[in-house]
């Protein structure tokens, strides 16, 4: 049995390599070269370890970890969605879960079922845990694109109200967060690599 | 205080991004393309995640998943040491402290000791849950290895026993992982992407 599940977790453990090929649209901090989903992942866990006391509420931190550690997987299946595509509602996760269904169904059972309801609790952002854990990944691109002269706002011409609707979220998990958030938000206004929408 | 800490806790977090740029040795999975820092701490993390009910001893998975995130942050200062190189032994970590003591000293002071003395644990190797993170960091590129026909051991002419005994401590936090990974050796010998060295 024990074997069993170790063939299992292999198969598993090759098959999320292609995690490392799905390219994000953000770049790395000051650089012009894109960040990959494995890259992205592992900056949200350090970034959970290090910020865990900003949380609004005490959280389990162990359970923030693997929530953005496998957040991203399903996109092995269902691509990268831009945060701020038009077209392709991120919202809309029919693909997504069956690619989660695909991905961590390789793994034995009870382990498979863990990880997918993680992964939705992740999606849905009720808990505590979620809430945190959904305000770490929309504060790095944050913090990437004021680096980057505005990054992909610039790139992709979002307004100032566009980001800041998407970036909020960030209070729901740590609001000393969104305060600081809040204040590179009006300084990239300031400094003209987020534009204000004037319709 | 708060913001204080927060403004350390961000700058650390711009720092550590330096990570997707140390390239290793290993490969991705049936690829030529060199695996990154970050990408390996990710994966190793999963591996920590999927693969902890094979772990000889019961740990606690959040201290692991810590060691392994951030095992290879004194890279960034240090640079990657190859496991097989002869020359640089990895053992010699006076230059991986003081790294430590940079990279780690960003952050608030007691946040700063907390991951310093969490990157020694692992290095020592001692307690169960720096051996089972270090059995994570063995196997992974031993699976690339075979994914790659050889990788690393063909393309620097590492022989069978040098692999062994550095692998062998997989044994030490994982016996069944090690089981399945010495017959993995024994196939690759069979297959010649491993040579047994007949001086």
């Amino acid at each position: 049995m024990q074997t069993d599940n170790l063939l299992k977790q292999v198969n598993f453990i090759k098959e999320i390599d292609k995690l490392k090929y799905i390219q994000r649209k953000t770049k790395l901090f000051n650089s012009d070269r894109n960040e990959n989903d494995a890259e992205h992942s592992w900056h949200l866990a350090m970034m959970a370890i290090v910020l865990a006391e900003h949380s609004n509420r005490s959280i389990d931190l162990l359970k923030v970890l693997k929530m953005v550690l496998i957040h991203d997987i399903v996109e092995i299946d269902a691509g990268d969605t831009f945060i701020y595509d038009t077209v392709k509602n991120h919202k809309n996760t029919d693909e997504e879960l069956v690619a989660a269904r695909r991905i961590f169904g390789m793994l034995p059972k009870e382990q498979a079922e863990d990880l997918i309801a993680i992964w939705q609790e992740f999606e849905e952002g009720v808990t505590d845990e979620a809430k945190f854990a959904r305000s770490m990944d929309r504060f790095e691109p944050l913090l990437q694109n004021v680096s980057n002269n505005g990054g992909t706002w610039k790139e992709f011409n979002v307004p100032y109200q566009k980001v800041y609707e998407k970036k909020q979220v960030i209070e729901k998990g740590a609001a000393s967060i969104w305060e600081y958030a809040e204040q590179l938000l009006n300084e990239s206004v300031n400094n003209g690599i987020l534009l204000k929408n004037t319709d």
